[in-house]
C-alpha cells in the first residue's frame, strides 16, 4: 500500500521541478527538452518523499523542503541518464519509456545529465528558503556534494562497473550499494534535518540509521524484483541484472535468504524509528512500501 | 611573455588539487586515477590565475582563493573530458596526451567528468575559508552553479553542438562563446570579488566588463591559432575546427578581421582595468598573454 502522502509529495516535487525548467530561457531547446523528459518521466520520488516526510516531522516547512527535494531528484535523474548510456549499462528502457540517449541522442544525453547535476546544486543553494540560515544552507550543499561525488554515488557507480563480470562477496556488494544509492538516501534525511528548526544530533544519528537500513532494503528488494517481476511491471527489462552479469543478493544468498535479509533490514529501519520522539507513522508506512513494492 | 606570477599560481592550484585527490580513500582506484590524469595533465590554468590575481588585488588571502581556484579548474577539467567524448567532439588528443576516454575507457571518462563536477562544488563549499562568511560562500556556490549549468557552460556546449555543420552568424557565435567559456571566466572574477573584504558593486561591474572582453578575446585567438599554429604546439590537432565544420571568427570575418577583433577586445579589457583604483599590472600582462599566446 502506498503511504498516504506519497502522491501529494510526488506531485509537489514535480511541480517545483517543472517550474524550475519552464523559467529557463529557450537558448538550447533540445537540451532543455531532454532535461525535462528525464526529470518529469515519473519515478517513485523516494528521495523527495524522505525529505518532505522527515522534514515536516522535524518541524521544517514544506516550502523550504522543496529545495533539497528538487535537488535530490535532479541529481538522481542525472545519474540515471548517465548510467543508461551505451558506454555504461546500455539500457534502452527506463520507466517504460525510451532512455534519454534513445529518445534524443548520446551527446544530448551526456549534456542533459551534466546540466541536471548542476541544476541540483543550483536549486539547493539558490532556493528561496524562509527559515534556513546561510550557514545551514551551506552545510546542506557540503553534505550533498559529499554524498554525490567520488566518496558517494559516483564512487559507487565506479565500483558497480568494476564488479560487473567479477565474482563479488557480500561485503563488496554492500559497500557498492552504500555508496551508489545509500549515500543519497542518507543525505535526504540529513538535508531534512538541516532544514528543520531543532537540530538534535542524536536524532540525526537515529535518522541516518533508519536511512541506511531503508536504502539497503530498497536494493535487496530491487534485486528480488529483477527475478520475480516482469518487464511490463518494472518498466525496464526483467532479468537485466543476471544478463549484465551483475552481482545481486539473490545470486549470493539465494532467493529465500535475500528475502529474509530484506525483512531484517526492514526491522532495523523500524527499530530506529521507534526510538524517535515523533509520530513516525508515515515513515513506517514508507518502509513497508519499499519492502512490499512490486516495481 | 608570461605574466610573472602565472607559474606560481599554476603550481599553487595544482598542489591544492593534488592534495584534494590524494586525501580520498582508494575505494575506486581507476576512477580516482582518471580524475587525477585529467585534472593534473597541465593546462594554462587561466581561471585559477584570474581568481588569484583579481582576488589578491582586492585584498583576499591566497589561502581563501584556493577554494574557488580549485573549483573552477575541476569544473573546467570535467567539461573537457565530456567534450572530448566520442559522442561529442570525438577528440583523441588533449594537451598533447591521449584524452581521458582514450587513456582509460568511455564509461570511466563519463564518470570521471561527473565526479569532477561534484568535486568542484565540494571544494567550493567545503574549503577551509579563513575570512569569508557562510553568506559569501553560499553566494559563491550560487554564482558558480548558474555559470556552469544550462544558463552557462552546459547551455553553451549545447549551442556549439547545434551549430556544428550549420551556417551561423556572428551574433550566434558570440552567444555560444559567452555561455560556453565566457560564463566561467566572468564567474572567476566574481568569486574573487566575493572572497575579498571590500565588496564594491561598481568594481564588480568593471571586473565583469574586463572578464567578458578577455573571455571573448581568448576565443577569437583560439580560432586564429587553429589556423595559424601547428599540432605539436597546440597539443591538439591543428585545423580541427574546420575539420569538424565548426563556425569560427576567421571563417565568418576573414583572418585579418578576426585579428582586428581580437585587438579590439584586448583594448576593451585594458580600458576596463584602467578605471579600477588598484595596481592592475598583472591583469594587464595577463590580457596581453591571452592575445599573444601561440597555444
Amino acid at each position: 500500500m502506498l503511504p498516504a502522502n506519497l502522491p501529494m509529495y510526488q506531485q509537489r516535487v514535480e511541480q517545483h521541478l517543472q517550474q524550475l525548467l519552464t523559467a529557463r530561457q529557450q537558448t538550447s531547446p533540445r537540451l532543455l527538452e531532454a532535461m525535462s523528459y528525464s526529470l518529469l518521466l515519473g519515478g517513485k520520488r523516494i528521495r523527495p518523499f524522505l525529505v518532505y516526510s522527515c522534514g515536516t516531522m522535524l518541524g521544517a516547512s514544506l516550502h523550504d523542503l522543496d529545495g533539497p527535494a528538487a535537488a535530490l531528484e535532479a541529481l538522481h535523474s542525472y545519474s540515471l541518464i548517465h548510467d543508461d548510456l551505451p558506454a555504461m549499462d546500455n539500457d534502452d528502457l527506463r520507466r517504460g519509456k525510451p532512455t534519454c540517449h534513445k529518445a534524443f541522442d548520446e551527446a544530448t544525453a551526456v549534456l542533459a545529465g551534466d546540466a541536471l547535476q548542476t541544476l541540483a546544486f543550483e536549486v539547493l543553494s539558490s532556493h528561496d528558503y524562509q527559515h534556513c540560515t546561510p550557514k545551514a544552507i551551506l552545510h546542506m550543499v557540503q553534505c550533498f556534494a559529499k554524498a554525490s561525488g567520488y566518496s558517494g554515488m559516483c564512487g559507487g557507480q565506479a565500483i558497480d562497473l568494476a564488479q560487473t563480470n567479477q565474482s563479488t562477496n557480500l561485503v563488496q556488494l554492500e559497500q557498492m550499494h552504500r555508496l551508489k544509492t545509500g549515500a543519497l538516501i542518507e543525505c535526504a534525511v540529513q538535508l531534512a534535518w538541516l532544514c528543520s528548526p531543532n537540530q538534535q544530533s542524536t536524532e540525526l544519528d537515529t535518522l541516518l540509521r533508519f536511512a541506511r537500513a531503508l536504502g539497503l532494503a530498497f536494493q535487496v528488494q530491487d534485486d528480488i524484483l529483477d527475478i520475480e517481476s516482469d518487464t511490463a511491471t518494472l518498466g525496464k527489462p526483467q532479468g537485466s541484472d543476471s544478463k549484465a552479469n551483475k552481482s545481486t543478493y539473490p545470486a549470493l544468498l539465494g532467493l529465500e535468504n535475500a528475502k529474509a535479509k530484506a525483512q531484517q533490514l526492514y526491522q532495523e529501519a523500524l527499530n530506529a524509528l521507534a526510538s524517535l520522539p515523533y509520530n513516525t507513522d508515515e515513515l513506517r508506512a514508507f518502509a513497508q512500501y519499499i519492502i512490499e513494492r512490486k516495481f
